[in-house]
């Protein structure tokens, strides 16, 4: 049974996307500098976005929203207005931040695609996700881009099934343990592991006990290789 | 060429939704009352979504965020903490707003579900999309969900070939001219408008000089009728 569809993660597997978060939330925390003191900050700002996501799902204006809640809590509603238009500010250019695709995507990307069906699947705002794919320049190299509220077992039968040959003709990569990698085992597929820096506290798992489908890389340079040793040549 | 596929808007076409964002504004109105009367207010918060539309999209997250920063704007940053928190409150209420299904949906879809293949298509924030499609409990009646940042030309042709059997066999129906028939004519399909009480300003439009492929109805009761009509029995 041979691998005809790659199923890609988008944000910290292709491009940086959690640095700029971290980034907005080292500004957010020097605004709120004489309210409370980082940790503090981030717990509370954690404990947000936890109770929201229900409601916002995943994304920067969810983000944007929860930083503006969290600091009309830790100052008791005695935020400044100017903190608040600052959070918006950020916001703003998250979503217009420039997009750099992680090293060695380009090529390994280009080489997939010669013999494989790429399929992008990734949580986020709809509309900032397609700029940055837009953006990315990786755009042509997708058979199909599937922007989902939640990855668990049953989208990614029901994306492998749509857009490919089934979940265990396919693999699902990215840096995410508990979206990408787990779920998708459980789908049947096959799953690779390619850890980012630095990862959201919401998306930490324990990789998988010796599972026959599982794989972990150091860089996505890898990946053709890899996939390439699960297809057996004719 | 008989009609194969129904291509269905979802807000103000299948549940109420300008209503709730009318009623939130009209909240918006009264928590600013001291710094604007409502046709200041609402000529201001209409030029921050202008402006904002290209980066959040459309949906209730942008709407909250597009609130904030004109109470911002409008108090020249002096808007108490309570109103922040207040509009982040009505936004969260939107988001979990009870769905209630226009007159003659369930009927209409029930019989339409039984002949042509049902495709939602909506613009809106995912996870709210997808929240209001399972609470109306008419999720079961379509073959497929596209939950889209813009409706243009290419995404109805897109749409009409993966989910159907191509725009010239299928109908679009929706209240809005400009996003729901202007744009699904001009990729080749048939297209229905029904119209809600209210429209949001950005959805205005003329409607199509004299087209042989566009209907106009009062209700959406009357769509298996009109749709039967096009489609000639062998």
């Amino acid at each position: 049974m041979n691998i005809t569809t790659v199923g890609l993660d988008a944000d910290d597997t292709l491009w940086h996307n959690e640095t700029i978060f971290r980034l907005t939330q080292d500004r957010f925390v020097a605004l709120l500098a004489d309210h409370a003191d980082r940790a503090t900050l981030e717990a509370r700002m954690a404990e947000t976005e936890k109770r929201n996501l229900r409601l916002y799902g995943y994304g920067v204006k969810g983000f944007t929203l929860s930083m503006i809640e969290t600091a009309m809590e830790l100052t008791g509603g005695e935020a400044p207005a100017s903190v608040v238009r600052e959070i918006l500010a950020a916001g703003r250019e998250m979503l217009a931040h420039p997009v750099e695709t992680l090293p060695g995507v380009d090529e390994a990307l280009a080489a997939l695609s010669d013999r494989y069906r790429l399929v992008l699947i990734t949580k986020g705002d709809l509309l900032d996700q397609e700029r940055k794919l837009a953006a990315s320049g990786l755009g042509d190299l997708f058979a199909a881009i599937e922007i989902v509220s939640e990855k668990d077992r049953e989208i990614y039968e029901r994306i492998f099934d749509r857009h490919g040959s089934g979940a265990r003709e396919a693999v699902m990569v990215g840096n995410s343990m508990k979206s990408d990698v787990l779920p998708a085992l459980e789908a049947g597929a096959w799953a690779v592991h390619i850890p980012y820096a630095i990862t959201w506290a919401h998306e930490v798992a324990d990789a998988p006990d010796n599972h026959d489908r599982y794989g972990a890389l150091a860089s996505i340079a890898d990946l053709p290789e890899w996939v390439a040793g699960r297809t057996p040549q004719a």
